[in-house]
């Protein structure tokens, strides 16, 4: 039985009552904290991590994002939504999207990500299985679902061949410790009716999240209310689709009926501010979301629409937005923001039971930050000074699953350099393709 | 005569025609660039840098900020803007506010600065004479002016002994190679006709930049439009202030009529994104601004407000804002946004004839920017993998005047470890008092 003790920390445990120890310890017995406490804990045989001048909490949980798009970062930017993704995305991802490609651009995005202090994250996009393995290899947790879409994609030709890819890949991961299968089904205007109620039946035998799209653009809102009478989310629950186990991506547009149904029935929303600024969808009201009983989380989405996987910088996108729109400069505060980054995202992904927090039974899931830095002294407050001050170099190590995955900024289970020349190669190909 | 060449580097001209050399050479003679072209540059006796893998542009300029706030970041966040100034700010201004504090939290915010890319800042606040003199011992190029104000402040108790500072900072500066002295009205709300006309002489008199706060919070506007009749910049219009002197800070409320005045008299705009988000003052149509001819500018507004010096981050919010909040993905692209954190401060600053882009002739300040890394790659376009996706940690080196003031992240002229030591030694003072 391993055990580690990480002590002399400020911890923030995010637990019920926001609880944060200044001066404590943590005991990790393989994958589980066994306890936390103010002080020095002593255990035989224990490996020490002295954590003098750090922060220890939860891991960010990103529950938005397709991870092999690191491949597509920076491919076209400063285009309209729609001449971005037909003229740009969807032909270079035509030609791109191997199983080959997909395992380099997901380990290449592991690297970011955990460097940034991501432990966990929701993927939707096509090989998953090939992700998930990736992950595992990695260390790091990972929420993954093949993309169900009504026209042909990378992984699949027909829609009952990705349904039958999705169930595969929840038959092959179901109960592991560190993969969660999910169902994706991208969005209300690329899946019929019949393709959302299938990804639906799915979630529910599994008992397992359906993650989709929802409300991203004003055009998106306008064609299916033309076609269905109803607003995106008005349909989903017209159907059937809408219940805690949904997660549903951006939600930048939500009607008044919307936000009360989405609250009702216990839906997530997986905010993804930078994505949606820089697409021109748009600000959603995350503020008043929450006032209504929703529980936000937040994405990065692909590095196609962002560049970045970090989510330090999107919590602060998703703590500074909300103030500036709304012009109350108590909308979003710096807890709420580490909440909606933290353990409203396990939430989102009804993970919670295992991570998102820091309390006795839970995996050790966790992040050491180096406060004492010329960017985040001095501490008034540690919310305030992680959510508005602290960046990723920040972050010096990270612990997944009770194993350390970065350890004073080394990855533990990434060859650094042999994944960037493989996805410099993959780029290489790429530009010549593109000439 | 000491000479550097920096060579191997894709070199950001920032110039004009917007020039990018993919392989190419920079040669510094003393605080100049003497050449610039592809290939090596051959010099005997040179000091050579190697930049392989290295972007080389201008450093970032930060058009609006007051560095020795470095104190108070943190202190009171997620705050109504008066019940935050005039309950938290002002009173621990009065307390902690001295010379020796001064100089410390500027050396302090130095350190930031430099780490992310900075090498010229324009400053409002007081003991500027002090934040001058450590400008000058760590190379950071500073623009520097006392705040003029109506009421007491830590460094001067009536106008005429602060216009008296002001007088006597330009006289101790004025045609120095790194520091550049301005006059300061901290805004129209807080200065009264008589005050911002004296400042308009000085700046007048020197033929140097007047920087003052305009249009920042609606309640300015509608106060100013109640007292006078004017919007802000009407008035200042009015008093006879606005000129391609003036540097106006914020500027979030402007009407059509004042960005037509604004873009009349070559009034330049410190835009200052993050600052504007936090305190709920709104989002600047800065695209707007531009498109009528306007100069804008970035500035990071001091950390009790924001709460980073990190012109990265800065740009990033500069460039996604507008598109988010215009509903247009084309507003701002990368090479704006980049302009406006360099060549556009420049302008603001009137100090473009010495840096703001590498040009021969001008003064050698310049970042280098580790571009092979794992949260920048692929680099399909340079200005996009900048803007969007690196961060401070990717800049290495940085040079200002000719001289390296930070290499591989080892700051040249600061001592950092004892710079944060008395950092906190006047944190925990001030902490110890409000107990």
């Amino acid at each position: 039985m391993a055990t580690t003790i990480i002590f002399n920390a400020c911890i923030i445990t995010m637990n019920e009552g926001m609880e944060v120890i200044k001066n404590g310890s943590i005991r990790v017995e393989d994958n589980q904290i066994k306890e936390i406490r103010e002080g020095k804990i002593e255990s035989p045989d224990a490996e020490y991590f002295d954590a003098e001048g750090m922060i220890v909490m939860p891991g960010f949980i990103n529950t938005h994002t397709h991870v092999p798009m690191t491949m597509l970062r920076g491919y076209a930017d400063d285009l309209p939504l729609h001449t971005w993704l037909n003229e740009h995305i969807f032909p270079a991802e035509a030609r791109m999207v191997t199983p080959e490609n997909v395992a380099v651009a997901a380990r290449f995005a592991f690297i970011e990500m955990i460097k940034s202090g991501t432990t966990c994250f929701n993927d939707m996009y096509f090989f998953e299985d090939i992700i998930a393995s990736e992950a595992k290899k990695a260390g790091i947790r990972a929420v993954v679902g093949e993309s169900l879409i009504d026209f042909p994609t990378p992984s699949f030709h027909t829609v009952d061949e990705g349904v039958a890819r999705c169930e595969s890949l929840v038959q092959q991961w179901y109960g592991d410790s560190l993969i969660h299968p999910t169902i994706c089904a991208h969005s209300p205007y690329t899946c019929s009716k019949e393709t959302l109620q299938k990804a639906k039946i799915l979630s529910e035998k599994y008992n397992i999240p359906l993650h989709i799209h929802v409300a991203e653009t004003r055009k998106e809102v306008e064609d299916l209310t033309s076609q269905t009478g109803m607003a995106p989310a008005e349909y989903l629950y017209s159907i059937g689709l809408l219940d805690r186990n949904v997660i549903a991506a951006h939600s930048v547009w939500l009607n008044l009926k919307e936000i009360e149904l989405y609250a009702r029935t216990r839906t997530s929303v997986a905010h993804c501010p930078k994505s949606n600024l820089k697409l021109a969808s748009g600000i959603a009201d995350t503020d008043t979301y929450m006032k209504a009983g929703i529980n936000v989380s937040i994405g990065t989405d692909g590095t196609a629409s962002n560049n970045t996987l970090d989510m330090v910088e999107e919590m602060r996108f998703a703590a500074l937005l909300p103030k500036g729109s709304l012009h109350n400069p108590e909308a979003v505060n710096a807890r709420t923001a580490l909440r909606m980054a933290t353990i409203n995202g396990a939430k989102a992904l009804g993970i919670h039971h295992l991570t998102g927090s820091l309390e006795v039974g839970k995996r050790a899931d966790l992040i050491v930050i180096h406060a004492d830095a010329s960017n985040m002294l001095p501490i008034y407050d540690v919310y305030s000074a992680i959510v508005y001050a602290s960046n990723s170099k920040n972050i010096r190590s990270s612990m997944v699953n009770g194993k350390w995955i970065m350890r004073n900024r080394e990855l533990m289970n990434i060859n650094k350099t042999e994944t960037m020349e493989s996805m410099k190669h993959i780029v290489n190909s790429q530009i010549d393709n593109r000439k």
